[in-house]
């Protein structure tokens, strides 16, 4: 008996539903969870079905795409702890939470190491047996710094997802390519508002009343890649803007957490520069 | 052209999605919107799709229902205004944000009247060119009073909802079983916190940070009906229990309306004393 | 036996509870309420009390004026309901919020009368026995469309608040500098997020999983004045746009009328474009 | 220069603020904030001002005691890092939360042990350099259990706070009375919904649509203490009540931090079995 995550998404037309059902039922698979969506200003077909018996992965993908337009794209996946990579600055919160659910045995992923650009985090990393990997970029320009991180990145194979837990630097356009749609970050902002630096010294200054953070999928414009997820607390006049990011680390550190809950667990849809998630 | 909302619920066997999508695949229907969920604890199957095209609503649901198991229930709805009855005390705002939103063509819905065991709302209710009925408890026993409201109700067919927008009586199993899952209550409560009478004052008593209100179908006890939607807001120290009332009512009207709304949609399944909610 | 609001706000010296406090005390006054704020980065001093007692209005206020530094902005307000007028152009939600909690007193607030630029809601509004005036746009300029809606309120005298209840028309700066910190808005998102036309076809391009409403004063730069209100709902995929529209409204109306509210009982200090309220 | 954090609560009278503020204008002691608050219901004032100045916190004490009438109770607290035990079982993720902050330095508290009745967190807390204290109640009745407890905290001299991070055993009243208004605990439910054990079970049998967290000082009542702090997350039928139990954990860990931050910082007062936060 094999567990398979399949996501499908192609364009829409009649029958998809039909036509894959079709194919786990003369395998006789058993589907557990099934979640369908259409867009129907794009003519986009998304869906997400997970699904028991007695078949190969290889088999089953075969079968699925015979059965649909040739254009589809198909993924089955047999659910396993993914890796990843976690990038950090300074700040404990985010990573924090993600090495205490990790320790706890909460988070499908096998963290390969954390990199950061200082060694402020290293002694806290330690503690949790998981290899620090200090790459200053002091004294480097943009490009090498990069070039060192790729380089230790690519001593990983089978990187599954790079989660950004307040990693304070931008990445060219050479690095979001070469791990497209495997970029996690965390913003603190709501954004499209206070996109750029300091966004809580932005919300201050435009006196609002909510403050939030935005996880979403890096890529090559500065905070503009696909959401993931969103959450605010409310704020009020008494908030200097370090009470702000203060108070927002609460929200920061559950925002990543739940996006990267949601990648591990193969629930999102990249397209049109959105997220799809069942 | 039609469109229809195909609900079923079923036990839970393999193949349900294949055999209720290959109906819709064979008689050239689109699927516009499909959901489903199958609860494991239970082993129950539900399904909700919208779909449009070319058929009767009575060969559908007989291929539907020679499709799949027998003892599945199985509903073929086509979307229509649906007629309810608003049955009220005293108070406006739960009241006046459906008649508003009735108003302004929101609601796929007729309100064929107004009940009241007082009058106060009548002048209110008659401006929107809606028949008020008032039906006075004083003087009468618990039995006689709800005679007269149910004699009332037999004079309208097809009630499709009775909506208790702050009716402040208890009814009787009588009543309730007359009009089994069709009566929508809210109640000023985050339940089942603060069961019974005057919420407010036992949330100030208990001291509580957050207070909020859920809308249920009424069954025979008292405030225990199926939950179908609640929401909250955070209170402090500074409400007095009136405060806390002031506030309640902007939960409270947006909460009724929401469920309201789901069930005129045909998005509800009962179950378990639970819903489902598609 | 009056009541009254003392609102001061000022630059920041030490002891001025201790004086302002030493003036209600002398005068045998009760105090309900008390709030400060000591906003450090400006520098600046807010207080709002609640008094009551034996004393008269102009003696009250000449007495903590020779108590403060002269340069301080000092008000005495004796609560009463203020006069407010509404503008509007087509949609129902928020006015008929704000005219349902008038209808059941809930409103600190005489309205005037409601403005639109369109007739669609004037069969509405008469409902609740208020004056409609309808002033439309069609073929004039913006400027003497304006000095029509000015010369209408030139008749008013005591006009506390204007109310624009989703009137989708820009004021110029002659109609906002006429009005100063009396014209509350309801802008339809996350502000600053969103700012101008359609902006739930702006948050659905970006893709973004929560939406909002901002209740604000206006100035002029458009929907960049300061913010009295906010609250966000979560989305999802599933929605389109008009969905986004549609359940956004229920926010809206949320904000606009907890911002008025906020207003009429003169607990909002406006300072360096953003408020303080208490 | 100090700092002190003054905390009165008293019969209400007229006159409080201006004697209090009095005291700290003679003293030349600058307000660094200040809230108060009476409770009409009860008749009594409570006050907390921060103030800074060049004086004695004995001095201030005694200055403040003797302009306000005998029966008050005035706290001069200069602020420190307080002193406080964790107790735990077997779950991670709220203590984790705690040692996390602790370890970022954001919280003003030295962690002086954590205690369990298991030994399964003893790993996980060392590599905090925190002591960990296992003391098993297998085969123990629960006061000789307490007991053993009970002497263990006799170890510790000046102990603030015991926070309860899920200790899932119940306490006797001979150990709350012991440590009244010190004990901080973290109920998994929104209370007073679902007391008692397993209120996530409670809450999905319910059939809720939002479950939530709830921290409170303990006392002789099982889940009936002072509420510090509630939080609630959305739910819905999808959700078994194992999801429930997951999902809640990142509430139950926010909620606790969050009501330990304010006993940390002076600004909780208990009364009437309730809360007056500031």
């Amino acid at each position: 008996m094999s567990q398979y995550r399949v996501l499908i998404d192609t364009d829409d037309e009649k029958g998809l539903v039909h036509k894959v059902s079709t194919v786990f039922y003369k395998n006789d698979l058993n589907m557990l969870s099934n979640s369908e969506f259409v867009d129907k200003e794009n003519n986009k077909f998304f869906m997400r079905s997970v699904v028991d018996g007695d078949i190969e992965l290889k088999k089953l993908k075969k079968e699925i795409s015979e059965a649909i337009p040739s254009n589809a794209n198909i993924e089955v996946i047999e659910p396993k702890k993914k890796n990843i990579i976690i990038m950090a600055t300074k700040e404990m919160h985010a990573l924090g939470d993600i090495l205490v659910r990790h320790e706890a045995g909460e988070l499908e992923a096998n963290i390969l190491a954390v990199i950061s650009n200082y060694d402020d985090l290293e002694s806290f990393v330690k503690k949790f047996d998981i290899p620090f990997i200090t790459i200053s970029h002091v004294g480097l320009d943009r490009a090498t710094h990069e070039s060192k991180i790729l380089e230790c990145l690519a001593g990983y194979k089978d990187i599954d997802y790079i989660v950004l837990a307040k990693y304070m630097r931008i990445l060219t356009p050479r690095f979001v390519e070469a791990y497209e749609d495997k970029i996690i970050n965390i913003h603190h902002s709501f954004l499209p508002a206070f996109i750029g630096a300091n966004p809580y010294k932005q919300a201050y200054d435009r006196g609002v009343k909510i403050i939030g953070a935005t996880s979403h999928f890096v890529n090559n414009n500065l905070d503009e890649g696909p959401i993931i997820a969103q959450e605010v607390i409310h704020v009020d006049h008494a908030y200097g803007w370090k009470d702000m990011q203060r108070s927002g680390k609460d929200v920061e550190k559950v925002v990543l957490s739940r996006a990267l809950k949601l990648a591990l667990e193969d629930r999102i849809f990249v397209y049109a520069n959105k997220t799809v998630i069942f």
